[in-house]
């Protein structure tokens, strides 16, 4: 995979434009990591800084009495977190286009850092040139 | 259903949380509606208005020499757009807890303005309380 130019804020994939989407849900999360944004929005920044990924911006929302949602808008889509900590659950969202790893390892980095009891993670492939062959 | 708060910020849900996800590719869509972050915004703020979401703050990227990304951070969860007019092609996803009409009337306001000459529609469940039944 040859990336089209290095720098921020512009799109990299290469010369086959796939996309990954892992939608995934963890359940048995401990509450107190996931119910404010300012201990959440450390965590993931970490993760997204580790994996590879290229933030362009992010956005977060406290929910009251808790709960968050965070969204970063990456150079390769974006990565998306809602959590309801009454629930001990979180709901997460990686799309990204060109090479997979960066997600993948993002995925991996939020399993270990969340250790959630269960997990439920779904693939879906999105073919941004031409037909979809998912 | 029953909503807990009517107030934005606030998360809006009745007694049964179940998610619904709509992911979708539209392909043939008319370039020039989907290049730059000053038309879409306008073009998206109105739908989200008409759908009956609820938006708790928005985020958009500017890509070059074109191609947006855009996020809508809602009360029930997210709605985001990324657009590769390259390819007249756009990403879609909607992802809302509780009554599942807002998203699908976003969905369908989305289909009449951008007029794709091809969708896939792919319809994921996400139960947030207890087990995942899907």
């Amino acid at each position: 995979m040859v990336y089209i130019t290095p720098s921020s804020g512009v799109r990299r994939y290469g010369v086959s434009v796939m996309g990954i989407h892992i939608i995934a849900e963890f359940r048995g999360v401990d509450p107190k990591k996931i119910s404010r944004v300012e201990e959440l929005q450390v965590i993931l920044d970490k993760i997204i800084i580790k994996s590879g990924l290229h933030v362009v911006s992010s956005k977060f929302h406290q929910f009251e009495p808790y709960g968050v949602s965070a969204i970063y808008l990456l150079s390769e889509s974006h990565l998306s977190v809602h959590t309801w900590p009454e629930y001990s659950y979180m709901a997460l969202d990686i799309f990204t286009c060109g090479d997979d790893n960066p997600a993948l390892k993002a995925f991996e980095l939020l399993i270990a850092e969340f250790q959630p009891k269960k997990v439920k993670k779904r693939i879906i492939r999105r073919d941004v040139i031409g037909e979809d062959k998912s």
